[in-house]
């Protein structure tokens, strides 16, 4: 009999207004497939990060099919798994894990995720020269899905200056010396002025990090605008953007894409990715509301 | 926003076969409820049955909303509740779990289960003298109930004789003395012949187990007999009490209403009982030709 139910995990700190559940359950109901995606919050649980090993086997003992791993756990849980997939291997760091034949196998699809996004909204975009605000795990993800994409050279910034010379650094070792610089955000102005596009991976622009990224000064019609953030959709870089006639993505399409490669990897059964794309919109509305 | 979606399980040895998760499915889809019901089985785990305690925790921690014990843990998991329910606190056994506002309770819709099945399918029958076999967990729970129905007096036989003079005496203890009496099974001849009733709550009859658990040449027209096993439906007692007259109740009456019963304390919802009851014997039939 092939299985027909699913329960899935999602582990991390302050998952409260994820929109992990609703993006799941919604594709699972229109596929007919019994499903059920269930927070696991650390704070909640108040436990430490590190508990994510426990948690981990917790689930495999009580039947769940798989996790998503959240802030943050994504470099904490590699330890624990069985195998990594090559995504999760190079990033270091896995935001799902399957459960199959009683093994642990790690993804990584924020990588995939971001890199479907950006090929399905900014096909055209020119790789030659990006700049990508921010070193974090987004930020790591995202290097990598641009870089993999066929980016030419990417220079990260961030506020921390050993995050971003940590980034670039393992970027270099992974795609090729020469592919990746880290820089300091005093130099923003010239970099942009010889860029193709920026890549937003900071949390400004997020309901609690109000703002802009940069000064909206440095943005010209020249370049392209992708966003990370996604609650709200329209941030305030993707109007600034707009306004000055860049082409632009906002992080919808990452946070749907994500999913919808976690979906597959689940349950072995084709998402459709625009429909996910589609609920994220009103979802993510009633998400900023609530916040 | 009222909770639309429920994470079940049942902690026990052996389960694989359990008719418990399409019951409590089946009710869920047609009431429109998000309802996952997951096997969680020791001997799958490699784990003892005092494994019990740490898999309530985990369950809980991983957002159950509540879980069925079975056999060999139904006395085990009292020590790691919150709280009894009177049903589970007298019988000393509890067969379901809700987990509320951080709480774990118990429960026993066995006893309940049974209660409700008889009422609905004898309940006419005199109840003076009833003469059970099987003094095990399942028996305890049907001598419970039998005795809550109003029987005046409750013989039990057992292949092991400390374990009915137990019981007996356990129920004398909480029904009052005088209620309840053991006695050896080489005694059931003289027993049945002034008995109104037999409750059979021993494995004989299940595909297992097969045969009758008594003489069939003991079995008179005076006599009502209430079935426990419920795979397959029609037990070879059932078949030899019919041919002689008997009125009879099988065991699908209890499966249903103790999940039914179950169902209730999980969602907080009115279940078809009718409905789950109609359920029982179709996947009776199933379960037997896997069997």
């Amino acid at each position: 009999m092939p299985q027909d139910s699913y329960l899935i995990g999602l582990i991390g700190s302050g998952i409260g207004p994820s929109l992990s559940p609703a993006l799941h359950e919604r594709e699972a109901d229109r596929q007919g497939l019994r499903y059920l995606y269930r927070l696991i919050d650390l704070d909640t649980l108040g436990a430490a990060p590190e508990a994510v090993g426990d948690l981990l086997r917790a689930a495999r003992d009580l039947g769940f099919d798989g996790l998503n791993i959240t802030h943050p756990c994504k470099q904490l849980v590699g330890e624990h798994l069985d195998a990594l997939a090559p995504q999760a291997e190079a990033l270091g760091a896995v935001n799902t894990v399957v459960f199959s034949d009683g093994r642990a196998i790690g993804h990584n699809t924020d990588v995939t995720g971001f890199a479907a996004s950006f090929a399905r909204g900014l096909p055209d975009a020119p790789l030659e020269r990006v700049v990508q605000l921010g070193a974090g795990g987004a930020g790591a993800a995202v290097a990598h899905a641009t870089l993999t994409l066929g980016a030419g050279h990417i220079t990260v910034t961030d506020a921390l200056p050993d995050r971003a010379a940590d980034l670039a650094a393992s970027l270099n070792r992974h795609f090729g010396a020469g592919r990746a610089a880290a820089a300091t955000p005093d130099r923003l102005a010239e970099l942009l002025a010889g860029a193709d596009g920026i890549v937003h991976a900071t949390p400004t622009g997020m309901a609690a990090h109000p703002g802009l990224p940069l000064p909206a000064g440095l943005l010209h019609p020249g370049l392209w605008v992708a966003e990370v953030v996604y609650r709200p959709l329209e941030t305030e870089l993707l109007r600034a953007a707009r306004a000055v006639g860049c082409a632009t993505l906002d992080g919808g399409g990452m946070a749907a894409f994500q999913a919808a490669d976690a979906f597959r990897l689940f349950t072995g059964r084709e998402p459709d990715a625009g429909r996910m794309l589609a609920d994220i919109a009103p979802l993510g509305d009633v998400m900023s509301v609530r916040d």
